[in-house]
């Protein structure tokens, strides 16, 4: 097995773990890093969670998550969310930029307001030291859950801001069937706030949100897509983040155990 | 209403309508064009669905489909499916590339499959005077159906060839996400083999296939659109093609009146 030193799990990929079982298991586990929820941050204390991560030598690898721009106070809740991460020392919050409204069929009007919507919250992210991470989503949530769609689409919002402000999240299974993934990528350089892994497999369950699986089970060949962030000069944390009904009803010391064996796929 | 000259009914909206009772409520409905499917006209018979329609003064606007490159007998299959639209005077062959093998992970080599597949197929369909039509199916379908997700990778291989030819399908349902949707269809001028629309609705039902909305159900501004398309130059035939199992459940000739009502939405 490789090394783990890049390594961060999820918590998501384990949510059934209440936060000091999740700790401790990727403490026992070797497990360096750990991307944190708010809501499950807000429910054990966020003083409390970065207490917790800090004595166990833990680092939060990134807050999952603000955006969802065209919600009501969206506004404060994304400045409370910068500053939820710098109390974690979260190096980046993850931005899912929201959908569509209800209703609503204006696709560009909506892409715009994120590029706005990012734009307030930049001096407060950057006096925070938290760095912004547009995340484009599955085209197949684009209507319900995030109008940033391509990895492109992102950098076209990132680059109108300095890079250390705001950056974009790769995630594998969002990004892997784009014809323009590789170019994309390199054009990325300096702007990726964080890779995360997990694998497209077939069919999808009927909640689309739960369709993903352990990196090696489906059709996305990792390697040369990780080869590719290392050359656009990233060499930070790799999540490996699941949402997997069958995933989540296995025992978390086994999901981890499992993560960990698929790692040298990875590549990392 | 608008004026339907355009307007064709995919049979696939329609698809518990055996054969000649579409052909029959289309011309009740005043609906001139209608899209069939392989499938249907090879239980009908080819001869006899080709003399149907024609009998009916209904034209074929296309025939799905060929494509599936990865399948065995893939070669021959395309053939055939080219000499039936032949037959059935259908100008228009509408190409689902197909996805991975199973347990395949090489999406560029799969890709090159489909250019190369095209390729071998052109002087047999030039001949036979049908365009084959090349189909970028939504990425969420990357994986298991159709490894060309953009119109833009549709074009990077229609344009390989003539543009009588080889051309692509505008599909609503397919690309309305795309950032590059409007760049797109303009680059697409003289290409465009077919327009169909449907519309896209929250949320997806567990079979993925059958998540599509009569216009005006979704989120899709159809407007524009067309009148991209139109800005393309292209005035041909417009088809709604819906999979929807409670559409299905619906009488058809209800169906076909829904369609007919929500035409002028589309803007053609």
């Amino acid at each position: 097995m490789r090394q783990l030193e890049r390594f961060s799990l999820n918590h998501a990929t384990t949510k059934n773990w209440p936060l000091p079982q999740a700790v401790a298991g990727c403490v026992a586990a070797g497990v360096p890093g750990i991307g944190l929820w708010r809501e499950e941050v807000a429910a054990f204390g966020l003083d409390r969670t970065a207490k917790l991560v800090r004595d166990a030598g833990l680092r939060v690898t990134s807050l999952c998550r603000g955006g969802f721009f065209g919600a009501d106070g969206w506004f404060d809740d994304n400045r409370h969310a910068i500053d939820e991460a710098a109390t974690l020392s979260a190096p980046v919050l993850v931005l899912v930029s929201g959908g569509l409204p209800a209703g609503g069929r204006d696709v560009d009007a909506a892409r715009r307001r994120v590029a706005d919507a990012i734009g307030t919250l930049v001096p407060h992210a950057s006096a925070a030291g938290v760095m912004l991470a547009v995340e484009p989503l599955h085209p197949m949530f684009c209507a319900d859950r995030c109008v940033v769609a391509t990895l492109g689409q992102a950098l076209d919002i990132a680059e109108r801001f300095p890079p250390k402000a705001v950056g974009v999240v790769v995630d594998t299974y969002h990004i892997w069937w784009d014809p323009a993934l590789f170019e994309q990528i390199a054009r990325a350089a300096g702007r990726i706030s964080i890779y995360q892994v997990c694998d497209w497999v077939v069919p999808l369950p009927e909640d689309m949100l739960l369709g993903r699986g352990h990196v090696g089970d489906g059709h996305i060949e990792f390697a040369p897509i990780t080869d590719a962030v290392r050359a656009a000069g990233y060499d930070g944390w790799v999540e490996v983040e699941i949402f997997n009904q069958s995933i989540w009803d296995t025992p978390p010391d086994q999901t981890v155990a499992t993560v960990k064996s698929r790692w040298p796929l990875v590549g990392a």
